[in-house]
């Protein structure tokens, strides 16, 4: 198997439906028409844990017919919407029952703390979306579909809910190391600059500026890292090696 | 007809649909499935106007059947996603022809900038989705079921994009007029505090201390205003009002 030096698609996804605890959910009416709803969401290995009324137009709808898919965007500040990167999760809902619907409500709740008003009355009810197709939109040409059991067996990038702190410390104290690192490691000899645009467990994405240009390349650290805990260890190797090259 | 004193759930929906220019598009694919979906929109007297290619699964999706729905959320940096404020708003895409859809790509362009690098290409298409049916969600205890007329005749609240600065405004330099209005005009003539919480064409939202506990309650202007241009005369009547009463 060759290693990867970025997230697969299905790692992309799965960082995505990590990132926040709400989307919209699209199911069918009575009438057979396509109903979008907002909802909030917990994970169960990755599969969408919903707390619904029964009351609620998308509860009646799952009620009777329990196709359904989810849509989910990463919060960002990135003004542009096309460049957002965001998942579609399709599949059947069901309800879970036994030990693991003990554990889908613990899910939601952990997500959700705010449920906790109204996760236990009468006509609110859990339903865990199992996943059989994902359509996971990374950013701008990086796009592809996911098996549900790709899906399933991916991880979240643990790097994820650190990464904006991380990329912001690298381009305010590590400017010449960055660009060490487009020189040295990424084939960009004549870089001028270089600005960290993205952090994952394989390594840093960056914007190059050359005289020629701008370019867009990654470098990877030795390994994969596999807890936040390893990215200072990891960055301090990639800092070394790119002077070490220079 | 009784005069209103808040935004009517209509206008409600109206102006969530305006605050924005991305949603999330449910479509049936070929096999029956629902398909939740990312999209941005422009409005066209409230229509959403989209821009999809035929080449997306929600483009094929619509190609082959017309019912759509679109929920909306409005962006807001309240923590608790259950008080979002959103809307769904239900009907059939339709392809705009002649002077329509010179006004659809109109509409689009001006919500979305970034359309201009793609809207012309041979497999983009705008869609029109005629809304027959919304449902409102205004906050907590706060929804309703619109019809697609009545949404069609309600306007976006003016205040809508300058309500946020002038809560602040209010909350920064009125304290002392917004509890006159609690206590002379609200009602609560023990108020020892108020905070605006909203402002719509209508009136203000206050938050009310009292000896008793927390209330929520609302003020309105001599008359709604329709325009920006208006807040500031008709605040300071309420203010003179407040004071009047005092």
């Amino acid at each position: 198997m060759a290693s990867r030096d970025r997230p697969s698609p299905a790692e992309g996804a799965r960082t995505i439906a990590a990132s926040t605890n709400s989307g919209t959910l699209a199911t069918i009416s009575s009438a057979g028409n396509p109903w979008a709803s907002f909802i909030t969401y917990g994970l169960l290995d990755g599969a969408p844990v919903l707390c619904v009324s029964s009351l609620a137009e998308h509860g009646r709808n799952l009620s009777a017919d329990q196709r359904a898919s989810i849509s989910i965007v990463s919060p960002t500040s990135d003004p542009d919407p096309q460049a957002w990167a965001r998942v579609t999760l399709a599949g059947v809902a069901e309800r879970p029952v036994g030990a693991e619907l003990a554990a889908a409500r613990d899910a939601h709740l952990a997500a959700v703390p705010g449920a906790t008003s109204y996760i236990d009355f009468a006509d609110f009810a859990l339903w865990l979306l199992r996943v059989g197709r994902v359509r996971w939109y990374g950013g701008y040409g990086q796009m592809d579909v996911v098996t549900g059991a790709d899906y399933a067996a991916a991880q979240a990038d643990p790097l994820a809910p650190h990464a904006a702190r991380a990329i912001a410390h690298l381009n305010a104290d590590q400017a010449e190391s960055l660009r060490d690192m487009a020189r040295n490691l990424a084939g960009f000899p004549d870089a001028t600059a270089a600005t960290c645009t993205g952090a994952d467990r394989y390594g840093l994405a960056l914007t190059v500026s050359t005289p020629h240009g701008t370019a867009h390349t990654r470098v990877g650290y030795a390994a994969p890292i596999d807890s936040h805990d390893d990215f200072r260890s990891a960055t301090i190797e990639l800092v070394q090696r790119a002077r070490i090259g220079a």
